[in-house]
């Protein structure tokens, strides 16, 4: 089996869609159910019906481009990403998915290899979240996890909704949502810097890491900086940064653990004034749903004795639990044969960041492929990964799916 | 010695000007050179006029009202303190040094004393710095180092000048700036926790201590929370978490420091991003400008020693430098032997908010009194005393009087 993709075509191809809101610093900016987001739509459509796939799109938005197989009672394989962008996104962000599916069809097709099932690719709706909120969106309200009429009423920050800017650009379907899959492929860039660092060609995802967001207030009590010795102060800024650096050596002894603390503010602060009150928020991550439910609660206990020992006040607040998603073994078996076949190198990994393929996992077997981008950058204009690794991806790809298919 | 201030009428009048701008939780809103600040000014006027008392006005709307001494050619000897509020500001503060010294005057009056030196009373203007920034305005202009075109100058957050302000309400006057004065005393709440802690009646205040303002920045890398493994970070709230538990661990060494962590930030901050940038303010204080001098370099060793050490840049800018101000000796001995012969107990102390009276040091020979605030709190409608602590530093702030106008 040594059909294998044509590496300058993927690139091409990325880089036509790139042009579709092209950035000045060379990322694209095409936000969910923009002009600019229809128009990356419409191009890719444009190169599956040129190669007489089937278009369709579901009720969220959801764009789905069918490669008939032989046996059309069979649920299709599918792959799949998203084509919208952060404000200042990157070229290769969800696209990289989408067009290395589309190549995965285009060798296909010049190698006259019909398969068994279907093969579809979906473009999932507002994948970022930058626009709408949630991220993930079309996967979720796709698995019956996100009500349809729901997602449809949220409303970006100009006060439109979901459902007229999908009306608006006309990518509203009647296709099921929910459909049954045989299995479902997300290739992706890592947007983390271990492939690059390791020197690995291909990242075998076995899952989505569990993921808990806390926040924390720690109060103490608002004085005036020259007239309050420090004897007498009850500085929640000092006990915060006391919290955080016990925190920091608890959680570095835990191999594999995250933990970031994304926002702090001091209400009503001023220059002069004693913090009495600091708001913060912990990002903790682990791939096991056990661990990290244990880092909370020691977390938590961390902060109740700080405070205690500071003479401060302590809350903290679950916002929100997600649990380890691991992912199929046997479609991850189906990526680890092809990486071994192609004779790649590989790193057995988590995804640490959210993906469709997160939410598809609860619907169908999931896995999803890894290439590595420059210094793990990504959201940003500067993302960017090399054109032999987006080959290599796809060729995993197509190989994964060509065994898939004969299963 | 034996004459004494009236409780009672001290009190009163305190408790009536707090009804101008009085707030729901008790405390006064009289913004500098508002309709408010003009109506305290109005009522301290009446009083002051039925005890016989002289008014003028400056041209940055001081406002002065001299009880006339039996040789008109010494300087006066001069009280005061201010009658504009924080927006939500409390009953005492600047209110109390000026009306205890209006209470001296009516209790010379009462005991037909006269003095040889006309004996005045300074309502320096916008003190608080609420409306209009730099706070002290009055009294730094009066003194000559803000120029009193430059302050008539600055607006207002509605674009409003003091100019135009003053104008308004009718308090700018033809009265010199810069007058000569033998001495200057300012009656004042404490502020903050020390003579309440230790159960002592008058502060015994010997000056201003030195304050440093600096800012300072840590940039680290912006990354995604869930795809950095902890060894690839470069965090820069966690290397601010270390740099301030060294910088605490340094200042609790050196006694009477004081360091502030008055406002912290992370730019584009988000809950799942690693922080590649923050931004904090620092306020250090001594007692000596020569030790806050050295603390500052320490602490700019320590920013970048934390920096080096985790990977992340810093630059630490000067905002400000404030000398320490020591007050006069022969002014504070006259407190000293005021509180002895009346019998308070009492604590020799620095002041360490700003004051009018800091100014005046550079001009004339100049001290303090302080008296106790329930807990410490000020710049708040909490603001409390007792009507007792009110009486005994108006009784100090009397004798203390009378001996400089014997000396």
């Amino acid at each position: 089996m040594t059909t294998r993709v044509n590496q300058n075509r993927l690139w091409d191809s990325l880089m036509d869609m790139a042009k579709i809101g092209a950035t000045p610093k060379g990322g694209s900016s095409r936000l969910a159910l923009t002009e600019l987001d229809k128009a990356g739509r419409d191009l890719f459509v444009k190169w599956c019906v040129d190669l007489g796939m089937e278009i369709y799109r579901d009720s969220i938005g959801n764009l789905f481009a069918t490669y008939p197989g032989k046996n059309r009672t069979l649920p299709p394989i599918v792959m799949g990403s998203h084509l919208d962008t952060q404000p200042k996104g990157g070229r290769f962000d969800g696209v990289y998915g989408v067009l290395g599916a589309l190549e995965v069809i285009r060798t296909l097709v010049d190698a006259e290899i019909h398969l068994q099932h279907d093969l579809m690719i979906a473009v999932w709706t507002n994948e970022e979240g930058a626009r709408f909120s949630p991220a993930m969106m079309g996967s979720e309200v796709f698995i019956g996890e996100l009500s349809l009429e729901k997602a449809l009423s949220i409303k970006d920050r100009d006060g439109i909704s979901v459902k007229d800017s999908l009306e608006k650009i006309g990518e509203i379907g009647s296709a099921p949502l929910g459909q049954k899959f045989d299995s479902y492929f997300e290739l992706h860039i890592e947007q983390g810097p271990l492939l690059e660092d390791l020197d690995r060609e291909i990242g075998i995802v076995t899952g989505g890491q569990a993921i808990v967001w806390l926040d924390v207030s720690l109060e103490g009590r608002s004085q005036h900086a020259g007239t309050t010795p420090m004897r007498y102060r009850k500085d929640a800024m000092l006990g915060t940064a006391e919290l955080l650096i016990k925190i920091e050596d608890y959680i570095k002894e835990i191999p594999d653990a995250l933990l970031t603390v994304g926002e702090i503010g001091i209400p009503n602060s001023s220059r002069n004034t004693i913090a009495g009150d600091i708001k913060l928020t912990l990002d903790i991550r682990h791939p096991q749903t056990e661990m990290v439910q244990d880092i909370m609660l020691k977390i938590k206990e961390l902060v109740k004795k700080t405070a205690t020992e500071r003479k401060l006040e302590s809350h903290v607040t679950d916002i929100w639990l997600s649990p380890a998603i691991p992912f199929n073994p046997d479609c991850i078996d189906l990526v680890r044969e092809s990486v071994s076949e192609l004779d790649f190198t590989s790193l057995e990994m988590i995804s640490g960041a959210g993906h469709d393929a997160i939410h598809l996992a609860k619907h169908c077997p999931t896995t999803m492929i890894f290439i590595a981008c420059k210094d793990g950058i990504s959201h940003n204009e500067a993302e960017s990964i090399t054109q032999h690794d987006a080959a290599n991806g796809a060729d995993v790809l197509l190989h994964t799916i060509l065994k898939r298919d004969h299963q």
